[in-house]
């Protein structure tokens, strides 16, 4: 039988899972922004993590509640704690997607993106956003496929980062020092973006056996 | 009289306050490192952030393992959830000083900073050091000197961050791409190690209070 202590717990997954998704989106709407040039959309994206950070402060007092009306323990108790981490990292996700849409704006009205790598953060925008989604997933069902995806997604998210990186250090760049900058720390935000997914889904698991499985990035 | 919960939370901040003090050695020998292209010096950073990590997880456990036998509530139990996220915050800095050893060990034998940049990043790498410092002092006494501090240095640091992409970015820099794109990443590993200080100092706040007083960076 499901005791109150477990609706509560399963009411809070409910809003951890919801402020991936929400990450997923800001970041979603941001990768639009750059793509397209669109300085509202990179608004909307900055605007919109108000929304992230007010579920955050609920999730965070949620957990404090719990802990202090129920003193859960082990699984129980690793649970509440994971919880308080994750909406740490699903917030900072958001964030990072902040930063890609402030690039947008302060490039605005030109393009952040030389025309040759806008195929790549197509691509690299489509992993983030598959990266927060499989980690709402992860966090509601433990989905093991999903699991071992943002391991996939998040080498794959490695790899593209390095690539960025050869192509803007190398003595063939031709777009100067200011577009070579935007596009490093461009990469590195969405390779932080999926190092958190990565994260949470290792709480995930450490809440359910008191070990981690998945090591994240520094 | 106190508790022996109140001993064991004292333990936890004294190793808390031990892991931020790790976390500025682990900068102030990154800082040297870049500063006289010193590799040994870099790799003894990245070596000895095992430590840290140790010690992290030393903290995580002895909060749950306080969390469960205790069953604190109100300012109690938010000093043990606060705890949980300062052990991230200063293995997080320690991550960020072992980013910085890791541009130094990939530009070696060569200086990864221009020659006049030096004496700006030798006081950026102080101000980080302070801010760690500052940060321990505050986890064992609450030290209102030392918290304010924190602000006024991170403030001084978001300038040099400031002042340093400017630089580097105008058409007048003259030592390209490669150069310009390490010192970008320096700046903000420097910047976000800053912040992570500033959000520790906020955590010890809301311990006591329940509310932050002070807003880290995003």
């Amino acid at each position: 039988m499901r005791t109150e202590f477990h609706h509560q717990l399963d009411a809070l997954n409910t809003d951890l899972a919801h402020m991936c998704e929400l990450a997923g989106e800001a970041m979603q709407r941001a990768t639009l922004s750059l793509l397209t040039v669109d300085l509202d959309a990179a608004e909307q994206t900055i605007t919109e993590l108000e929304t992230l950070a007010r579920l955050r402060h609920d999730v965070d007092h949620a957990a404090l509640t719990l802990l202090a009306r129920q003193a859960p323990v082990a699984s129980d108790l690793r649970a509440v704690v994971a919880a308080v981490h994750i909406a740490s990292d699903a917030d900072r996700m958001g964030g990072l997607a902040g930063h890609v849409a402030r690039i947008v704006r302060r490039r605005h009205p030109e393009s952040a993106l030389p025309s040759e790598v806008v195929a790549q953060f197509s691509e690299i925008g489509s992993l983030a956003v598959d990266l927060a989604d499989d980690a709402a997933s992860v966090i509601v069902d433990g989905d093991p496929v999903r699991a071992s995806r943002i391991r996939d997604d998040d080498a794959a998210m490695n790899d593209m980062h390095r690539r960025l990186f050869s192509t803007v250090m190398s003595p063939q760049w031709s777009h100067g020092v200011p577009a070579a900058v935007d596009l490093v720390l461009l990469g590195r935000f969405y390779e932080r973006f999926a190092d958190h997914a990565v994260a949470i889904a290792a709480r995930v698991l450490f809440r359910s056996t008191g070990q981690t499985a998945l090591h994240p990035g520094q």
